[in-house]
C-alpha cells in the first residue's frame, strides 16, 4: 500500500470550483445530498441552478436555496447561454446534473458541448446508444465526467478495492452483490403518485427496468469497483414479484466475470422489510471481505486459516485512498452524505487538473467515471436479454 | 399459534427405544453428535452397533464407544440377524445411518427389511432411483424413517416456519438460502487425502456433485422447510471454483417456488474465510424474516412498516414446536448438538406411535423425512441438468 | 406521542442567521464539524471569526477557511467590536465558541455581554464557579444559550428519551452510561506534544480532571437527557490507570438518580483497543433502551416479556423530535456530522425566536443549554470530592 | 502457547467413573444439564442418586431418571452407606451436589468425609464459615473438589485467560464483568412460589444476598479466571431497584485487584429485558479482549493500534486448552451444554489422577476448585460490607 499523494491540482488552483446545479429541487432525496456533498469540503461553491423542469417554478426554487437571483435559471439552456456571458473567472465552470434519469442525457450533452465538466447522478442514461454517444462526447470533448455511484465514495468500500488489488485475497472465486429496498413491496402504483413516483413508473422516463436502472446499476458498480474486474456474462431472472405489477422489481442474477469469479447479484425494490440493504462480499483464494451499508464505517476481512479481522475508518493503517476519504476520528461515525463528499472531492480533483494541466492526484482517481455508467447500460442490457431468454448465459457487451 | 401436545406416544410407550448404529466411527465428525443426541432426552439408548466398515475393527470401536462385546457388531448383516435372535422386549427397534453417502441405500434397505426403523444422514442416498426405491420400501414397510437434515432441528427454525405457516408474512416473494463453507478453499485434493476425504472425494460414494449433496440439499431443505412450500424449478450454474478441480465446490441456483417466490440459493465448499454459514432470509407480502447459524437462537423478523424485532429461542410467547425444542432458559445458548437431539425426540415419538398405534404429537411431527430425501434429489438432479444446460430454467420432478 | 411541529420561528424569520466562529483553527478536529454542522441545514451562514488565539495567525486561518478577509479578525474583541459597528442587517448575531476549555468563559462572558447568542463546546467552563456566572449572565442577557453535548443530537437519543417520558419504560431502575477511548492509552505525555495535547495536558487550560472534563460530563449529560431526570449523588473512584500518569485518565462511578435509579458511569481515555464507543442502556420496570455509539441509527428496545425490536432512523413512527432529527431515508446511514447540525438547527430555531418574539418550535427544544452545563460541572466535582473521600456517597449540588 | 497434554490420567484409568448425583430432580433446571454434561464425553456414568429432600419422592424420582432402583436413593446419608457396601469396583466414587445452596455443606461434607470426590454447584456455601471448613476438609482428605462455575468451561473464556496469561494484553488497567439477568423484573415474591423460588428467597437457603450469591459470584469467578489475579477490595452499593423488595437484587460494584486493575462488576436479577447477559471486558496495556455469552462461540480482540480481530471457537491456532474445550467444527455453535461438559471432562482427569497417581494432565487444569469458592464468598463478603459502609473501599479478605 504504497501510494501517496503527489500534488494535489485543486490544491494548486487554489479556490473552489464554480458549479451549477441541474435538478434536485424541493421534495428530491438526493438534490440536498449532492449540494451538501458538493460544498463539504469547501472544494466547489454553488453559484447557479435550474431547480426544475417547470420555468416558472425553477427561478423562485433556486432563489429559496439561497442562488442569487440572477443565477437562479428558467432553464439549462438559459443558464449555459447566460452564464457563458460571464468573465472566465466567474461563470460556472461544471454543472452538477440529478434530474429524473431521462433527462440525463440532454443535460449532459447541453453541458459538455458549452464545455462544462459533468457530474451525473446514476443511472448514466436510459439506453445504450446514449450512453455511447456520451462517451464519445466525453473523449472528445476531454470535459471531466463524474458519475455518482456514491456506495464506491465509503472509504471502506475502497479499502476493499485497495485490498483485491494489492493481491491480498488472491484470485476473486466467488462475488456476491445485494441491493435490497422495500419501498415497492407495496403496490405503491396503485395509489395517488408523488412527482418522484410519477416519473420512476413512466418506463419512458426511467429506463426499461426501474430495479435494473435504480440499484442495479448501483450493485453492479460496486462489485466492479471493488474487484477491479468486468462482469462478462450473466444468467438472470428479472420481473415483478408483486402481483399485477407491470414494471420491474426484482432481479436474480448469476455472474462470471472476466476474470472468471462466479457469484450472484439479488436486487429488489420490493422486500418487505428490508430497509436499504447494501452489500457486497467478496471470496479469494487466500480470503474473504465483507461489507454492507448498514455498518459502513467497518469492513470484514476473514483470511483464509486465521481469525476474522473488523477493520475500522480511520485507522492510520488503512490505504491512502480509503484515509483520504475519512474526515473524522475513528469511532465517530460517518454515512451516506460523506460517501457522495468524497466522490465530489475527488472530482474536484479531476477538475482542477484540467484546468491546471496537471496530473490528478491518484488519491483522488478511483471515482466512477461516464465509463463506468456504460458498462452499468450494458450490463442491464444483457441481464434483461438473459432474462428474456430464460436464463440463457448472456455476454455484457454493447449489442451494436 | 394454537397447535398444542396431545398425549404423547413415547411418553404412553414409558421406556427409551432401543437403537442400533451404524458408522459413526473414530474420526467421525457426525458420529458423537448422532449418539450424543440420540441419548440426550432418554429417548433412546444405543445398544447395538456396527462402528466401521472393516469387520475386524468394528467389534472393537463398537466396545471403545462403550457397548456390550456381544452387541458391537462386524457387519450390518450380522448386526440384524443376531439382534433378531434376541427377545421382542431387548432386540432393537431401530437404527441409525451415518456411514458414508453410497452406503445408506443398502443399509436403510436392509434394514427397512428387518423391520426396523431407520434414522439417516443427509443426504438420504446417491441416486434419484435409490430414492424412489426407499420411499417406496419406506410406504410398504409403514416404517417410521427420519433424515437429519439437522437446521430443521433448531428452534428458531421452526419459529420461522410456524410464522410463514401462520400467514404473518403474507404470500411469500423472496426466499434466499446461503451455506457457505470453507473447507475446500485449499486444493486439499492435491494432498494427502484423510478417510473422510477419500470417499467424499469420489464420485461413486459421494454422489454426482459433492457440493450438492454435502451442503446443497442442506440449503434446499431448509428453505423448504421454512416455506412450506417445493422449489418447482431452477436456472443453475455448478461447477468447481477452485483452479484445476475436478468436482463441484460451487453452486449458483436462481429458483422458483411452486407458489410463485423467485430467489437463490448460493453453495460453496471453497469459501476462503468462511466457516459454517448457513442463512436463510424469508420476504413475504408483510414482512421479513431471517436466521443464520451463527447465531442459532434468535430469529429477526422485519414487520412491513414497523420495527425490526428479534425472537429469542427460550421466549414464552414462541410456537409450542419451537419452545418443546428448547431445553434451557432464554439467554442461555444452546446449538449443534440440540438441533439434532429435537430431531431424535421427534423420531422417539414417530417410532412410539407406530409402536403404541397411537396418533404421534403434533408437537414432534416437524421432522425431515424420506420423501424431503427424495425432494433433495430431484433439486439435485434438476439443478445439474440447468447447469450443464446453460442455466435453462429445469423442473424439480422426477425424471423417470 | 403526539407533538406536533407549530410555526417555526426560524421560518418565519426566513433567513439564515449570522454566525462568528471563535476557535477551531487549522489542526482542530472539531472545528469542521462545527462548521459544516452550522450551514447543513443552511439555517447560519458564517460570516465572520477569530481562528487562532495567535492574532497574527487567526486572519490568515479565517481567509483561508473563505471568510472575507474585514470579517477574518484576529481577536475576540475585536470581532466583537467590529461587527458591532456593521449595520443591524449585517453584523453577527451569534458567536460559536470552540476553544479549548479554559477559553470559554471569557470567550463567552464577552459574546454575552454583547448582545450575542451563543453556541458552546463543552464542557461549558472549568469550574463550578464560572459555570454558575455564566448562568447568571445567561438568565440576566435571556440571549440563547446552547451547549453542544452531541450525543443528545442523534435521532434515536431522542427517541430513547421520548420513550422514556412517554412511560413506556415504567420507572426508571438502572441508568448505564459508558465511554471508552483508546487515545491516551499509550503514555502520550511522554512524546512530543502537539498544540491539542499542550492544553489538554495542562490542567489550568482542560480543567480539574482530564477525562472527566472531556468524556465524563458527555456520558452524565447523556443519561441525565435520556432518562429526564437528575444525578443525585455519586460514589467514585478517579485516577490514572497508565502508570505514572499524573492526570486522570479514568473514572469508575456508581450513582443515584433523583427518582431512585441506580447504576454506574465509566469512562476512560486509556482503554487499549476502544476507538470511541459511548454507550446508554435504560432498565425500567417495563423494559431497557440500549444505544450506542458505533451504531448510531438504531436503538434497542427489549420490552419486557416480549420480543427485542431494533428501532432505526427514519422510520416514520418514530417520535416527531426524532424524526425531525433525522434527514434522509432509512437505511442510509448518518452520523457524527448531523448530530451537531440537529443541535445547530434547534440553536437556529432558539435564536430566531428571541428574535421574532416567538415560542420556538417544540420538536426544535430538546437541545442541551448552559443549565446542562452546570450540572455537568456539579457533576464532575462530585464525582471527584467522592473519589477523594474513599468512595463515599457524594451529593451532586453547588458547593457554595 | 506452548502448553500441550501429557499422558492423560483418565485414558489410562480407561473407564468412566461411578457418579452418584445429589439433587437436580423434577423441576430443575440445572439437574438435566449436570447429568448430561457429566456423560457427553462418556467420562463418567451416573449409577446412583438422591433426587429429592423428599425421602418418598426421591427414590420415585431417581427410577425415572434411568436409575437402577436398588441405586435410587432416599437420602444422601443411605447413599454414601449402601454404595459403601459395594465393591471398590462397582460402588460410587464421587458425588455431584446440585442442592438448594444452604445443602451444599452438609453434602459436600458428608461425601468428602465418606471419601467421595465432589463436583459442585456455585455458589459453594452459605457463609464464610462454611467455606473454610470446607477448604480445610478439602485439603485434609486431598479429594478432588469442582466448583460448576460454568461460564469458566466455555472454550472463548480459556482463549481469554490463555491471552492474559501469555501477556499479549499487557498489564491489565481494566476489568468490567456483567452479569444481567430479567427474572425478578417483576415482583415475583408477591405471587405464588414455584418451589425453587421458595428457597431461592429465603435467606437461609439462599444466602445473605441473593443476586450475590446467584450471579455475583459467577461474575467475580469469570473476571478472576480471565485474568488469573485477584479482587483486592471493592466500593459496592447492593440492594433492591424493585419497590418494597426486601431481598438484594442489584449490586454495583468497583473493584480493585491485586495487580492495580480497576474496573466495574454490575450485576442484577431485575433487569426488565435482559435474558441472561454475562459479559467481560479487560482492557490491558496492549489491547482489549470481550466476551459475551450471548455470542459464546467468539472471542473479540482488539490490538491497541491494530485491527478488531474475532477469534472463533474450533480455530486450529487457539490455545491448547481453549481447543480441547471443543468438541465440534468452527462454526457449528456450541453453547451452555457444553461448557458445563468441559467441566466435567476436567474433573474426570482430576479424579483418575488421584487415583492412579498420575499428574492430572494440564490441559484438563483449568477448572475452578474449592478454593475459587472461598474466594466468592470473600467477595461478597467484602461487598456487602462496604454497601452497608456507604461505599467505603473494603478489602476481600477473610474476616475472622
Amino acid at each position: 500500500m504504497t501510494l501517496s499523494s503527489s500534488t494535489s491540482a485543486w490544491a494548486t488552483l487554489g479556490r473552489p470550483l464554480r458549479l451549477g446545479v441541474i435538478g434536485g429541487g424541493p421534495g428530491s432525496f438526493i438534490g440536498p445530498i449532492h449540494r451538501s456533498a458538493a460544498v463539504l469540503d469547501q472544494r466547489f461553491v454553488i453559484l447557479a441552478g435550474v431547480l426544475s423542469s417547470d420555468p416558472a417554478r425553477s427561478a423562485s426554487h433556486g432563489v429559496a436555496l439561497g442562488l442569487d437571483a440572477s443565477r437562479a435559471y428558467a432553464t439549462v439552456e438559459q443558464m449555459i447561454a447566460t452564464e457563458g456571458l460571464r468573465g472566465t473567472g466567474d461563470r460556472i465552470e461544471a454543472v452538477a446534473v440529478m434530474t429524473p434519469n431521462d433527462r440525463h442525457y440532454d443535460d449532459c450533452t447541453l453541458a459538455l458541448q458549452a464545455g462544462l465538466h459533468v457530474i451525473c447522478d446514476k443511472p448514466l442514461v436510459n439506453t445504450l446508444s446514449q450512453a455511447r454517444r456520451l462517451v464519445e462526447l466525453v473523449e472528445q470533448t476531454q470535459l471531466a465526467f463524474c458519475l455518482t455511484h456514491n456506495y464506491s465514495g465509503y472509504p471502506m468500500v475502497r479499502q476493499a478495492r485497495a485490498m483485491v488489488e494489492s493481491g491480498l485475497l488472491g484470485d476473486i472465486r466467488i462475488v456476491q452483490a445485494e441491493y435490497f429496498q422495500g419501498g415497492m413491496a407495496l403496490p405503491v402504483e396503485a395509489g395517488e403518485l408523488t412527482a418522484k413516483l410519477r416519473w420512476k413508473l413512466d418506463p419512458e422516463r426511467s429506463g426499461a427496468s426501474l430495479v435494473m436502472g435504480d440499484i442495479g446499476t448501483h450493485a453492479h458498480h460496486l462489485a466492479t469497483y471493488v474487484c477491479g474486474s468486468r462482469v462478462a456474462r450473466v444468467s438472470a431472472d428479472v420481473g415483478a414479484v408483486v402481483p399485477a405489477r407491470v414494471f420491474d422489481d426484482y432481479a436474480g442474477i448469476l455472474w462470471r466475470f472476466e476474470d472468471g469469479a462466479r457469484g450472484s447479484c439479488m436486487v429488489t425494490q420490493a422486500a418487505a422489510g428490508a430497509e436499504n440493504n447494501v452489500r457486497i462480499r467478496v471470496h479469494g483464494a487466500k480470503g474473504m471481505l465483507e461489507w454492507q451499508h448498514q455498518e459502513p464505517n467497518y469492513l470484514r476481512y476473514a483470511p483464509l486459516g486465521d481469525s476474522v479481522q473488523i477493520l475500522g475508518r480511520g485507522d492510520a493503517r488503512l490505504h491512502p485512498v480509503a484515509q483520504r476519504a475519512s474526515r473524522i476520528a475513528r469511532g465517530h461515525p460517518e454515512g451516506f452524505r460523506e460517501s457522495f463528499a468524497n466522490l465530489y472531492a475527488d472530482f474536484a480533483e479531476a477538475i482542477a487538473a484540467r484546468i491546471t494541466g496537471m496530473t490528478p492526484d491518484p488519491l483522488h482517481a478511483w471515482s466512477p467515471s461516464v465509463h463506468d455508467g456504460l458498462r452499468g447500460l450494458e450490463f442491464v442490457d444483457a441481464v434483461l436479454a438473459s432474462s428474456r431468454n430464460g436464463g440463457a448465459w448472456t455476454a455484457c457487451k454493447a449489442t451494436s
